[in-house]
């Protein structure tokens, strides 16, 4: 008799999916992991209600019935986009147990999620790609790449610097970070290396969004920061005059955080793996 | 003998002006009245370094400068744009008392400053027009307006509903808002109506600020939201669905908080002026 399969299910808590990228990723896993794995894409994902997949009663209603199900072992979040945020008080007050005894799997706007359940200590929280990530050229590799640490915990797939850095690490958009500090949704980063990426913002508000982060006097006691990649960074009018390393180098400087060089996370096919918490080996 | 004039100095903590500029707020008052009043625009206003009215070291020392100087009752900020904020941590610990004991005017990105300030009980903070408002079509109406404000308290400059509020008020960009919260220099708006606008942003933005700003559990002990105007929305793709008074009306029920109605202040010329905390009369 067959091992039952490691059931992961996916929700899209901002921007929806179409049939046609759900399948890609099924054959990916298909191909990989045969009946090891089942993927099971919620039909919330397919939703469409303006900006969001579904409103925000349909993607807080599918995000609290796959994480309170103790039959599956993973969250996986389908896409980014916006409008994660907008559950997190419709959500976080319903989840029960089992919800807690999961792994949550996505990055960028979900990282809106993944602060909160850090926070609650989730057993594993994993800033790392989503099924979207297929539409990006070579996206195979980065879904593969995210199974791999979700089914195996692939050594390869971890973000190099994580297993080394000896203090525990999180990952998040610069943005989203900022947008939850000062909530009941911030979570406790003291002590943690913080790994940070943005995407398609001009260079002032990548400033003005690490003057937020770093005069927090929470964030202020973190082991240190390593910068991601800023990808798409739309022009700025006049020029600023600093790109993302001097202006992360100069924002540390001031609040006396420990600048620790790049991390290989961001908004591509490059974008590694991210386990929140102290490292515990792959 | 004549009265000393009133002296008010200008300093530009975020973007630069020129001098044509300067010429014509100085024309503007001194038709208006003469010698009672005496505009100072500090020669920082119009150096550049970047995005910025000098660098930060330059704009802070003008500021410091001008806010400790007991000859200038008043500050006016000549401009927004972005940068203020980053002079924070460099001017706040050298301020005397006399910085305290004057009025501040701006708004935009200058509230970055306006809510520190607020906050150390500065004696008068008022959101209002700033000099380089006479750029906007018929922008003479809201540098006299400011200078009404300024000088003689002109009961018609006061943004309508703040004499019948019967709480203390504030006024704020969303956006500058939402930054300031979870730092140091985060004023206590418990009790007061708070005032917001928003300028160039699009509608999934603003409402991410909201978000944020509704979420604050400080925040959440205000009186009362009161919506200014958000202009220059940029295209939401797709589109949101809802204005921003859908947006606020849709967070304020979510917090709790009170949605009071519309204000009369925003970017652009019909901006009225909000002095900070309770109304004493005009």
């Amino acid at each position: 008799m067959a091992a039952k399969p490691l059931r992961i299910g996916i929700v899209a808590p901002a921007s929806r999916i179409d049939h046609a990228l759900a399948d890609r990723v099924n054959a990916i896993a298909a191909a990989q992991y045969g009946d090891r794995v089942e993927l099971v894409f919620h039909p919330q994902c397919y939703l469409t209600s303006g900006h969001f997949a579904g409103d925000d009663a349909a993607r807080a209603a599918a995000f609290v019935e796959v994480a309170n199900d103790p039959s599956f072992e993973v969250v996986w979040f389908a896409r980014g986009g916006y409008g994660a945020c907008r559950l997190l008080d419709l959500i976080m007050p319903r989840l029960t147990k089992a919800a807690f005894d999961k792994m949550y799997v996505g990055y960028s706007d979900t990282g809106s999620l993944l602060g909160p359940l850090y926070a609650k200590r989730a057993r594993s929280v994993v800033h790392g790609p989503m099924p979207a990530d297929i539409k990006r050229s070579g996206g195979e590799t980065a879904v593969k790449r995210a199974l791999g640490y979700i089914v195996e915990q692939a050594a390869e797939a971890i973000e190099p610097s994580v297993a080394s850095i000896g203090s525990p690490v999180a990952a998040f958009n610069i943005t989203i970070l900022s947008h939850l500090l000062g909530t009941p949704f911030e979570p406790n980063l003291e002590g943690h290396v913080l790994l940070l990426e943005d995407v398609s913002e001009p260079m002032y508000r990548i400033d003005r969004s690490l003057f937020h982060v770093t005069s927090n006097p929470r964030i202020r006691k973190v082991a240190g920061i390593r910068l991601g990649r800023c990808v798409d960074i739309t022009p700025n009018d006049p020029d600023f005059g600093e790109d993302e390393v001097a202006v992360m180098e100069r924002w540390c400087a001031r609040a006396g955080i420990p600048y620790l060089g790049r991390a290989d996370i961001g908004h591509d096919v490059e974008n590694k793996v991210v386990p929140f918490g102290p490292w515990r080996g792959a």
